[in-house]
C-alpha cells in the first residue's frame, strides 16, 4: 500500500511501461512519504474497442 | 467523470460493444445531467475460467 | 454478470442514483441481450479532493 | 454481492483457478454469513510486464 | 500480489472483517501456493443506495 | 485516458493529495507522452480495518 492501477490504451512499448512503473512509484513516494518497496503498480491495457468517451469507441474516432 | 467500468464475459460482437458504450453514456447523461463527452466507459472482457458464481467457474456451468 | 462500476463526484440525490441504476441496467440489457436481474451496478462517490484531471484536484478548479 | 476481484500474475493452471474460486467463496461465506450463490469472483491475470513493486517490473526481477 | 478487492454492503462487524481478511488470505495461499505475506486484501463497503441488482437499489428491496 | 486509481490508507493531508495528483500526472505524461489534461486520477482512501497484508488487518498491526 499504496496500490496504483493504471488503465491505458494498448500499444506502449515495454520500455515505456518500465519508466511508467518507476516514475509513478517515485511520484507516490515523493507525495506521501512512503518507502518505494510498498508501492504496487498494476498496468491494464485496453483495446481501442474497449474504451469510449462521449459514447464513441476509441476505435471509431 | 463519471467513469464507468463494465466487466462481462467475452464473446460479444464489436457492434454490441459500440451500442453498449453509446447506451451507457446516454443512461448516465440522462440520470445525472452531465455532458456526454465527460463520460468515460471501460469494457473489461472476462474468460469463462476467470469468473465464478457460487464458487463454480462459468466454464464449468 | 455483467458488473458495472461507476465512479462519480459526490452530491447527486438518491433519486438520481435510483434512476442511474435503472437506466444503466436497461442500457446493458438492450446492448448485450442479458436478463436485468444478472446486471449488478456499483456506485462509488468521490470527494472533490479525491479526483483530478490534468493534475489539478476537482476541489481546486 | 459480495463481489471479489483478484489480481494475480498469469501462469496458474485452470485447476488452481477452479480451487481459488471455490476457496474464496467458502472464505466469504464463512466470514460474513452469506449464501454461496451470491458471491461473485473475478480473476484478473497480469503479464509480468504489467505489475511492479518498488518501481521495478516483475519481468525485470 | 495477489491483490484481492472485496465489495460488500456495509454493516459487518470489525470481527467479521478480521476473519474475512484471514480466511481470504488462507484461501489464496492454499489455491495458488504463494506466501501469506504477499497477499493484500482491500475491503470496500457499499451503502445500500450504492448497489443495485436488476436495476433496483438494494435500499429499495 | 490514462485513468489512474490509487488506493491508500486514510490520513494524508489535502496538500499531500494535491501533490500526489500533480506528481502522478507528470509521471504518466513523461512516461507515455500524452497530454496532462487527458490524465484522470482517482484517490481511494481506506480505513485501517479495510486493508490487510498477510491476513492481518492494518488496524491490528
Amino acid at each position: 500500500m499504496p496500490i496504483v492501477q493504471i488503465d491505458m490504451i494498448e500499444g506502449r512499448t515495454e520500455e515505456q511501461k518500465r519508466s511508467l512503473a518507476r516514475n509513478i512509484t517515485d511520484a507516490v513516494v515523493e507525495s506521501v512519504s512512503c518507502k518505494p518497496e510498498v508501492v504496487k503498480v498494476i498496468i491494464r491495457e485496453l483495446k481501442k474497442e474497449h474504451y469510449a468517451e462521449g459514447g464513441v469507441l476509441y476505435k471509431d474516432r
